[in-house]
């Protein structure tokens, strides 16, 4: 068996693998190892099928891995591939379990390296990105929260232990287990294993546990004020590319279309969708950005494509949906809220006349 | 005894049971029977008397499912109703316990499923749609954030695994036990019932919990951005179409009249009751949007109708209230808070001198 | 003695009551009951020197009110008074306990009453009101959560009751014992008191928690949105009234007034406070609202009194404070921060210009 | 050994420890002596080793800060060192050990007091000054939630020490051991080792658990809301200078750059950092408040310098970098994301002029 003859088939493979079906094969493999992992700790009864199970969840990332490798190297960025996040999550997900093996570990514990098959999942996990960008750009203010917090905790040690060691000295004894101490406390997690019992050291756990909530609290508040910026700004990227797509806006200004993107928001709808629900009540409308939706009428079916609109009758007055509405293919829509629509047409009188006009012309044709 | 004498009796109960009072009878079932069912759990004294109290409970719901239905199905609505919301919980609350009881649960046991009654609740509950708004537009940030709960769950729990095993077996011998005190440490709840006791286990332990804080901070700034904007645009649907019956507004473009709505806040208000009382210090002003209101000046009692506004004296330097004001019948009053109205008669100088015109007429009048 | 010999000097008395002093004498009583209030619980070695300092106490309280009374009746607000807040308040600190006394409570128990002198305490918490402000008009929100609360509570405890009473019939029995389960997990405290053992109650459990953060994530990100409202609304009104006196923004338009009340900040200042030190870096400067400061200038002391201002220059490019400021009677300043400084002197030059002038005026003069 | 010979070198050494190089020395020692500190605790084997680590410790703190009083009193500014927080943490930690071992405490607890070592850190913190404003801002309304606790705790504790002391009289028999209940439940730490049993002390206690999420909601919100205000701020004051010295900018007037401020992010890079990666996805482009950078096309490597820009052409379409660009020195950077990027060329369309035809030149040039 000869290397060209494999390289092309893998290559190949590996190609197809970035496809979505693969990909959802992948989780599959990845959600079946971990069940085998948990089993396998819990009853040694079942242990040589689980760890068949094992094997071939190993063997299918090996494949996986060696195919994209092969795959990158013949595309040139073999390097690149290999020494990215994927590349070395693709790499441990094949290598660290056999390795732990080699090394001697017991059959068990090696498994147990499996856990990195979880990595996996981390490109799948929707919004990660956003939460990324927010922890990153807040860094500074929740590290100097986090050096608060370890302030705290030693100088609570020090205090609960000089208060506490007489009478506790098993748990107190020691600057590390009242740290333990401390650290339980402070998070407000509270196992009750260690317990301050004089006066003066329960006053020091009272002032910690509120410092507890005063940290959550600066925490919480910086991790809020991040999210509502990122959030603002990934609604905006997402919509503005669409906005101009919309024949509609095209007659508001450039300052005006940095507003409107303000006020829509994008959501992207897979065929056949309903969309509107007849007699469903409505509290916003839908522009069309790309693909297509069918309108249920009585009697027949209309067609809108790319730049339309629909869904304007319910902000007009009428608030019940008049028709049914699905989409017939990929979709994307910006849906206008009803209080971003009277703020809008507020603003800009031109656009209310053409939806008006639209709703007319709708009403009359349906007669 | 025929069917058709029987329906239309039905249906007119039916038809009747959609109002007000009707509602508060079903609350009042449903509470009966919650607290039927807790005491079953307690005492088996009482059982006889409180299974008696159950199956009346049952009988009234079985019995609303179907005064409900029939009535739908009279108005062509029978299946849209069964398959709907409501229609399936007040099925559910009609037949899951006798259905448990002929699948032979013994009767302690059915009578559990009472439970489901409480579902009947929901409509009733103030703000739930708000609620159920601000989750489903954030579900992608906050399912990531679960997903990142689940990873740092499955990590530490092997981690905590391997390093705790051989000293506590019995509580982290298997993974799904070291899970459960994965969860339990990383949402702070901390039992204690499952506790590290090796430092390195301690140290993994610590680390979990603070991730717990950033879970904690992640989710309520996700969910306080959300409901931010949902407050904002509750507020502005509730309070835009009763802006526009104000003639005091009428003056003004469509523009600003969305800036108004912005600063209003909408109080729906039964007969009778008392809006502004003499003496209290006053800080907004009122318009009536719906209803009348009786002011109870000395001597006479002037009634003020739809359009008409008043408590403004209060925000024109004399900053107690002058009289009593009541409301004759239901009505609904827009508010403008101090700090808004200020910000509004800056840019409206028109509308600034109508109130002042007002205000001085009134003072002369009740000279 | 008759009685109008008393009562114009209780009146008189009560009329001093309202003063700052006496105030804090009277929260000073409330100190002093409370600590022997917790002392008698502790030793009954000391019961009879605290019980006397605890009759004391109530004398205090009873004269109080009596003299309070005395004096509303005479200013004919008799029955105002007693009816309000505080009458009621004084009321309650001044005979619960006699009442329980009278009505065969053992002495311990009665004095336990004594904690409602605490409510005296009340109207002096700063922020109080604000935070009522708060809690009122966000009621519809936070109860609503809370009933969502309670349905979670209802379902984990009846899920939990039938998964776990036949291990541990002793704590999840009865559903009274497993709610009680429920609320301390919930809530994530967490005692350890009573654990499910069993997987599946586990998982319950497990779901249970994670609920809890999210209904902690709801009730902050609602208290959230409306402290951020809340906090606009009160500096603006507390600013709003100083700006109109302070000449410098005389020139603005009364929309623009509106928009620098949003800039300012409102600071009061007892008598001889340092507000500028020689040397300290300046990122603020300061409008004089009402009283006096003087500057302490090499070689001669200036006094500047309402409507002016000073520390200019530390934001024109200087950042060190040239001399120290100190206010020479109780005096109210408006603080401009750097960052609103720009933005204001940005959109009116000739505000720039006015400060430019004087901060040019005083260099000459200095020199 | 004369004095003066030793003082100038003192001071000497003095001047050189405010620099870079030496800070990171004290922190080591900071560490390294918090390090045996900890160690002390826990074997009283190492004793002898680690005490001689501690004597260096604390040598080297005393030696800093003689070193530094000298160094200040030569400057004129002696007491205002001494009395500074720098100077009395300085004086702290070189004194507070031997001051113990003098007073006659055993050598181990005496070694405790230097966890004051750890207060030479805080300058070092960064995001601390920022921390410190929220909190002096908000203190009104966070002393108001924290009497708010102090009230439902008191009041708690009195209901539950009725409710239970008989049953319980070891743990709820007096209202300080109860205080210490209450303090654990409400801020949902919950050690489980005092725990109320009776049907109604469980029912205040889960009242008081509620409580403990509200106020848990309250902190948070406060420090969120204000959190939101110092972020804007800080941003604001750094970037506000850098703006200026852009002559990109120039051209707007005073009201438009303080738009643009709002909307640029600035950045401090060491010397040699890459900013910009070649095919990477780009979002922003980047102005150069001060340094250089370099850009490394094709053929020739170009410098740009203080007041250039670069990386627009992935804001105008050409979503990947087209070269990989990083700094020759210590340079600021100013930020402009995407989305404001887009609202500032629509707001000022002579700026999106003079970048189109900058991109063009670049892409001509680069052909």
């Amino acid at each position: 068996m000869s290397r060209p003859f494999i390289f092309p088939n893998l290559a190949q493979l590996a190609a197809n693998m970035s496809g979505r079906r693969m990909t959802a094969v992948s989780y599959l493999v990845v959600a079946a190892g971990l069940v085998a992992l948990v089993i396998l700790t819990v009853d040694p009864a079942y242990e040589a099928g689980v760890e068949a199970a094992l094997w071939a969840c190993l063997a299918f990332f090996a494949f996986e891995w060696l195919a994209r490798l092969v795959h990158a190297i013949r595309a040139q960025r073999g390097l690149a591939y290999a020494l990215s996040g994927g590349g070395l999550v693709d790499a441990l997900a094949a290598i660290a379990v056999p390795i732990a093996i080699v090394c001697g570990a017991d059959n068990r514990s090696a498994w147990l390296l499996g856990v990195f098959w979880l990595l996996k999942l981390v490109p799948g996990v929707p919004g990660l990105r956003r939460l990324r960008r927010v922890l990153v750009l807040e860094a500074g203010s929740l590290s100097s929260v986090l050096v608060l917090f370890l302030m705290v905790l030693l100088f609570a040690s020090v205090a609960v232990h000089v208060l506490e060691r007489s009478v506790q000295p098993a748990v107190f004894g020691s600057l590390p287990s009242t740290l333990w101490w401390a650290v339980v406390t402070l998070t407000t997690v509270g196992y009750g294993d260690v317990v301050p019992v004089t006066p003066l050291g329960r006053i020091v756990a009272a002032m910690v546990m509120i410092s507890g909530l005063g940290v959550f609290g600066l925490w919480t508040g910086i991790l809020a004020t991040g999210f509502a910026t990122e959030t603002r700004r990934d609604n905006f990227l997402k919509t503005w590319n669409s906005v101009s797509k919309v024949p509609f806006f095209a007659s508001l200004g450039p300052a005006a279309i940095a507003d409107v993107t303000h006020m829509l928001r994008t959501m992207d709808l897979p065929p056949r969708t309903m969309i509107v629900r007849k007699g469903a009540p409505g509290d916003c409308m839908y522009f069309i950005a790309s693909g297509e939706v069918e309108v249920d009428l009585p009697g027949k079916k209309v067609r809108l494509g790319e730049g339309d609109f629909f869904g304007e009758m319910a902000l007009l007055g009428n608030r019940q949906r008049s028709a049914n509405i699905m989409t017939t293919e990929l979709s994307r829509l910006l849906v206008l809220d009803l209080v971003d629509f009277h703020v809008l047409m507020a603003r800009h009188p031109d656009l209310a006349q053409t939806i008006d006009a639209e709703a007319q012309r709708r009403v009359q044709e349906n007669k």
